[in-house]
């Protein structure tokens, strides 16, 4: 049988001293602005990667096909070396690690709102409650855990979120995830019943149907939150550790839970951290000594682009570019820096479009670019590489990988 | 399990009022004059071309592998999308597809020589029957179906090619196509018998024997063309539809038989045109409001290449041209230029360079092409491609694709 790409650095991989950092600024990649030509990264100021891009290997990454806009689960998996066209996130778990739920392979986790269910006429005549304030939904929720902890011997956690969103989170052996959900889609219609597709997943049925009557009950007098509907039924998927894979002891410094999630669900050590870039570099610092690989994940690159906010886009990239010399003073063996997508400002949300990044070390190859640009990274070392290569190749640079074959 | 490109592209595609036209310039790469250095999209002037060129996304894609020349068809299906290593399209479809049979899944196809046996040696004396004349080809043809409709209850369609050439297409139930042929390949050998290699091909074995049969029977007296060679036996492969793939309502427009077939294949709605490019720009024109997607096939490229004519091809670039503001001025969201495969005339045949490819529309990333050839598309913001991938970089331009994961 043919040995895919990672069970390939898998086989090849020594535990050495050397030490890997890979920042992610998160939605790096952009789109030139009609009005200048020039994209997020050619219009900011950014001295600092453009030396460090002068002394690296550059390219651009396809996250994960042409064409393909990613999420930010197989976006990161795809960063971290792992196909993520064979590992697939549920929605029910993204939300539950976005949430700061750790999870494990017992748990089935599922997305659920607050919805208005009129009894007279069997219908839910509004699927998000009329977006109740997010204190009344955790009100709720809190009100709603104190009365349900456990059905049929499996454990319930419910987690409240922003305004009718909250997750559900089942715990026990044998709890599947092939179901349909109780969500209509369609207000004016009637709440569905949650069925198992297969054998596996009777269990859920019966538990999930219970839960769902048990919340009715409890709701029965709340207007207009009186319903859950439940969807994105998912369970812990089953991926092998960074650690066991790459022999490395890897940790993880990000803000945002869900970014810890994601890190968490390839094996790594979660750091507790502050909220700004100087609070996560500050953290790796304390940590250097006990892990040999480190994911730094940046937010704000993405969110700017998310708004439709170019300006604010450039001025992050510029911000982020003065923590460069600091971040270069680490003392890592190799760093990376790129983006798991691409966000430009110009289309307000994930693209397709490539990603560029930069791999530091004092093996990289010859290297023609002068900026950390899209443009100027097409034409760099690293070519165009789909973002599952930059795990290998940043763990060559940090002399990592033996020889394939003799 | 791992996703394939289109099937991962179809579990995200969105049905929208964003329509796409795909032009494809037959064997457009090309290759440089040894004397000028230049090739054929270098030495013809485009201006229109450059100038969408410069809004596009550019790059160079590979039909099937590197190194690896395409026939017409694998090279059409990897630009609709679907790998054309697993699709197969054998030769007989190919031919029957080529002379205008609409084919169905219960045909079985295959191409045949008229040849010259000479029975008191018992061997094929000449496998062409010495190029008859393809109005006497014509002739034996009709004459045939005249007296062969059915052998068995299986349908028999016959068609006249050119010279010695014809089509037989087999119509019925369980006709399977691992079958031995019966050309001997070399001259002066005796024809063999059509042998079923699996059981599911006994009938078809049993079928077309004896239309060999009754053509020798029915041509005995003829001179030179007295006996039927049939290979390729192919079936109707079973693609799934584009329709159903992509959420398309796709139309072909293209002036040759088999480019009509091949988009048949693939479901496309064939529409009726003329001869000439401004014939098929009308017919895009007067359908655009039934269709999200037009195929627009322009042949003469290729035949030009074929023909060894550098100048010819050059002057068919330059025509082609001049119908580019017509084409843009259509309202297409999305279109792609580029060719099937490279067809150089230096070579005088199809080859496996890759071939340039644009891709516009509004949301086209930074681009420093400045002209609309195979040296300037390299380096475009696309760079090199599988020319599978043109479909979803298409579709996600047109907005037509969803987020992958969340």
């Amino acid at each position: 049988m043919e040995k895919t790409l990672i069970n390939l650095v898998s086989s090849v991989v020594i535990r050495t001293d050397s030490k890997v950092l890979l920042v992610v600024a998160d939605g790096l990649g952009g789109m030139a602005l009609p009005e200048t030509g020039l994209s997020e990264l050619e219009t900011a100021k950014h001295p600092n990667l453009d030396s460090l891009a002068r002394e690296s290997a550059c390219g651009v990454t396809t996250p994960i096909y042409p064409g393909i806009t990613p999420g930010s689960g197989p976006a990161h998996l795809s960063l971290f070396g792992y196909d993520p066209t064979k590992y697939e996130i549920g929605r029910g778990v993204l939300e539950a690690l976005g949430s700061g739920i750790k999870l494990t392979c017992n748990d089935l986790a599922c997305r659920a709102n607050f919805a208005t269910y009129d009894k007279s006429i069997n219908e839910i005549v509004d699927r998000r409650a009329g977006r109740i304030p997010t204190d009344k939904n955790k009100e709720l929720c809190s009100f709603l855990q104190k009365n349900i902890t456990e059905i049929d011997g499996v454990k319930v956690l419910i987690k409240s979120g922003k305004e009718h969103r909250f997750v559900v989170v089942f715990t026990g052996d044998g709890l599947e995830f092939n179901l349909t959900e109780n969500d209509p889609q369609k207000e004016h219609r009637a709440p569905l019943a949650v069925k198992a597709i297969d054998n596996g997943s009777k269990k859920s049925e019966i538990v999930i149907n219970k839960f769902i009557d048990r919340v009715k009950e409890l709701l029965k007098d709340e207007v207009p939150a009186n319903y859950p509907l439940l969807r994105g039924f998912a369970k812990y998927p089953d991926i092998p550790s960074m650690g066991k894979l790459y022999k490395l002891t890897p940790a993880a410094v990000a803000t945002y839970p869900m970014y810890r999630g994601l890190a968490q669900l390839v094996g790594m050590e979660i750091l507790s951290t502050g909220e700004t870039l100087a609070d996560e570099i500050r953290t790796v610092k304390d940590n250097m000594s006990k892990f040999d690989f480190f994911y730094l994940h940046i937010k704000k690159t993405d969110a700017m682009g998310e708004d439709g906010n170019f300006d604010g886009k450039v001025k992050m990239i510029e911000e982020i570019d003065k923590y460069i010399p600091e971040i270069r003073g680490l003392g890592f063996d190799t760093i990376v820096f790129t983006g798991d997508h691409s966000t430009p400002a110009v289309m307000k949300g994930h693209s397709w479009h490539h990603v560029p990044a930069l791999i530091w070390s004092k093996f990289t190859p010859i290297n023609d670019v002068q900026k950390f640009t899209e443009r100027e990274c097409m034409h760099g070392s690293l070519g165009r590489m789909h973002a599952c290569e930059v795990m290998p190749v940043a763990l060559a640079n940090a002399l990592k990988l033996g020889k394939y074959g003799a």
